[in-house]
């Protein structure tokens, strides 16, 4: 199988970060500065998502990973008694450790087309969560863009579950940690204005985009984004040099750089899944961003 | 007041790293390794502190601050009807944005001497949880060294802490945020391997002792220690690119950084309390070990 | 010691329910009510306190305890990150399981005067709790009437507390187990109607009260009353047949039955206190409602 | 319609309790008893059950209703990042308002046969908790008897799952809120005993079977029924008159009354059924206790 090209069957967080976010770690390292994400360079790249999502409102805090984002964004925005709606394959139902669960909240799933939730799933997860008195009220939708198995939501489709969602009084949260490859996908027709126009709450992640760590979480109801340094603290998810994070997502942000990183792991990912298919392999899911998901004969599952 | 040496009183995390650690992330950037602390520096890093405690048994783990290192080694070593024993200045207590209670347990305090708790404060603790029928079990002590005000354990002090604890079936927790300072600190008459041997579950502080981020939590008993990545995944703190805090570890433990930087920061709170005392401020505390607590007048604080 | 009259020293709950109460849960047996509290026994029970709260907006649900009461008072009212602050003998301080901490709230205590807080107490909890950064904030106050240990709040000590709770934007919740001994107190100078005035949520003890079982929560914002149910079913408080709790608070509020039984109670525990008190014996406290706490000699102890 | 017998078809607990508890709850009423279900009539009840399971150890405690019983029961025997395995008609996974999810643990649901789960669903279940590193760790399975549409385990499918939870080192506990009905089912081959020998822990339901309210758990493993009434407590289940339900145990368990109630049920319900098929309904499943869920067409749902 010499004629292979060969790639690294590792996951997207099996090396560091871009060699521009170490020289920038390097540079700022003796700067004084405060602590738990008061500092210039968090601000600094606050700054930045705001002029991406158009807006001067919009909350923003740095988490170290993408489950502690998930569980802060569910836990302060719902209630006790509150659910969340899920597709099947997303990240919070089987990849996350039971952390929505641990929170004390229940996830009420559907089984998801490509990964993505339709309207008519949103309407049928609601209606069962009130088919019987005293059940958990559903009260936001959880979807990821690009989703778990790598297709991306085009800008209809994101309208309608923004749409389903307003009807029923939802909440809308975006799983972003691969949302650079979704808007650089050939597929994408949005820019993060649209996403933060059509969510209530939604996250960028870094570390699967450049980053040694951190994801930044936006949050558009003011009395949620004021308060959620305080479940941050709690969770133990908000970090004493919070300017290790800001460092990173300000140097993110600065010349295109997270969208260049995602433009580059798309254009990678579509390379392989030609040269898989030009090889005769089929994929799970056609790639729409950076993942690929080919299905191998066992016996070279094997060699691999 | 020129004759002052001036002091940064900003805290300990008010820079970043020592100088070598960011070497250390940069030369190590491009090298392809496992996630979720699988990596070979965590496991390296993990190498030097067995060394230090003297034992291969221990599971050691690296969370990114020390919020979850506490909050962690609390619901994974405790039943939810069980509660944990500390110190009023405790970090659990009043600087953890009531993450303890989060997990669902109560902490039963007493007012500690000098930041630290005594046998006969934690028989009365134990005996106030019994009192009353069906009371939170007292189950575990929490205890920091160095203390939140800056005093060390002596080894019959912590012996004594353990003795106790012994007796009375619960299980010792020290929170070492500051335990490079603590065993640097010219009251300090025990090594890592006193600490391992008269504990059930401890932590060596980075965030505050020259890294970036991260604490490395050691623990006893081999069941606790199997599961307890899992309760990082479930509360958020596994990091997918754990050799972030495993590179850092291992470089705090090369050729004795970690406590050679202890030693300076001790040795500069020395200084700078002898100043302080020469020219006659009161100190809330002795200085034991890298922390400082001088009662400045009024006015003072003003022009601070 | 012949002279001494005869008490029993078992506590509140060592017999049943009042005869009348056993009446009625015979002949309202067999007939066909809806569950979980909608049945016409309930319904009229709320009617009846409806009537002595005059407003017919409250909502009203009978729990089976007063841990139960408590902690669905909170947990239902509470944001994950906010806590809420009592006097230290309060029952859900040292007699509750650690069922507040287990809904994940920290409680935030102050010493109390007589098993009272005052607005002083209120506000230095309050400031405590902002006085650190992202430490859980304080947005409700737990009082007891009658308190722990017997004493009673008057009209001026509840507008006062109420008064700084509306100044600090807290909840103020009513723990009123012992409400009927409270409200015929010979020091109380308030109705039920000034308790739902000053309060948002407050509870009338069965229990304690002639009743086999339960507490009937009274809830004034409407939201937080329209969800409580989905509260009582998720944490196990909902009874099939609710109705058994129902009947027991018609029959105790018809004829001023819970008023007369707790008027008995306080004037037997008047009784028995004077004739401690003529025997030359000391009280912990004055004797304001049902509850009596002597100070006997150990060699008395040891003989009763 | 008028040759249709008439039936209520309201459910279980439309109803109070069977006259005989009503009579025992009246003549006990005065007698002087201890609190929290230290009274002579629990200890009766509780003797009472452990003849019929034939062993002396196991720790027996009465709960006011299933949801507690279950999440108690599920609370206490598991770790933060264990999960359960249900069938998805489970009670607890679509009936209980989260209450399992509100304790921190996630479900995970297999479809379930007739409502019962089968050794190769329980491991499928079990291997997919495995399949992801860190997801919840399969430890407990959860079953009713009978199961909520109706059918009963006959002693080789009980065996069978236990037998599975026996080698994955899995504990099982069995719903028993119908368990009267499953017994005394003509499809039923088993005794308490075989019940409590092939389970961990497991609940017999006294709402749905004659009493106004209470359920008694037995629990096998002696550390964790110590442990017991702590939990009730923290979650607001132990009653401060704990024998009002053990009274109506006490009742139910004298001259097979629990028993005879169950059988009475079912042979209505067979009655029932055989009626609606003679008029050519067809059952959604067939019925082999006390539940009958026959399938309407639209005109006549209208008209009931």
């Amino acid at each position: 199988m010499e004629n292979i090209p060969r790639y690294s069957f590792h996951d997207d967080y099996s090396e560091g970060a871009h060699p521009s976010i170490i020289e920038a770690l390097a540079h700022t390292n003796l700067s004084q500065q405060s602590g738990y994400g008061d500092d210039e360079y968090s601000e600094d790249a606050r700054k930045s998502i705001r002029n991406l999502i158009g807006t001067d409102e919009a909350n923003i805090y740095f988490t170290p990973g993408g489950t502690g984002a998930n569980l802060l964004s569910i836990a302060s925005h719902l209630r006790p008694h509150e659910a969340i709606i899920a597709a099947e394959p997303a990240h919070i139902v089987g990849k996350e450790g039971g952390a929505i669960e641990a929170t004390g909240h229940k996830i009420i799933t559907e089984p998801g087309i490509d990964g993505k939730l339709t309207p008519e799933m949103i309407q049928s997860a609601f209606d069962r969560s009130s088919e019987f008195a005293y059940q958990p009220k559903a009260k936001m939708v959880f979807i990821s863009n690009a989703t778990e198995i790598g297709t991306v939501y085009n800008r209809n489709e994101l309208a309608a579950v923004a749409g389903i969602c307003k009807k029923l009084k939802l909440l809308l949260l975006l799983d972003g940690a691969r949302l650079g490859a979704a808007l650089t996908s050939s597929k994408n027709d949005m820019t993060l204005n649209d996403v933060y126009n059509y969510t209530d709450i939604f996250w960028i992640g870094g570390t699967k985009n450049g980053a040694l760590l951190g994801e930044a979480v936006v949050i558009k109801n003011p009395s949620f984004g004021a308060d959620f340094p305080y479940h941050m603290k709690q969770r133990g998810a908000l970090l004493a040099k919070g300017m290790v994070i800001g460092i990173q997502f300000k140097t993110l942000l600065q010349d295109d750089l997270l969208f260049r990183l995602a433009r580059f792991s798309n254009s990678a990912a579509t390379e392989m899944s030609s040269s898989l298919a030009k090889m005769g392999f089929k994929l799970w899911a056609e790639t729409e961003s950076n993942q690929v998901f080919p299905i191998f004969p066992p016996a070279l599952v094997q060699e691999l």
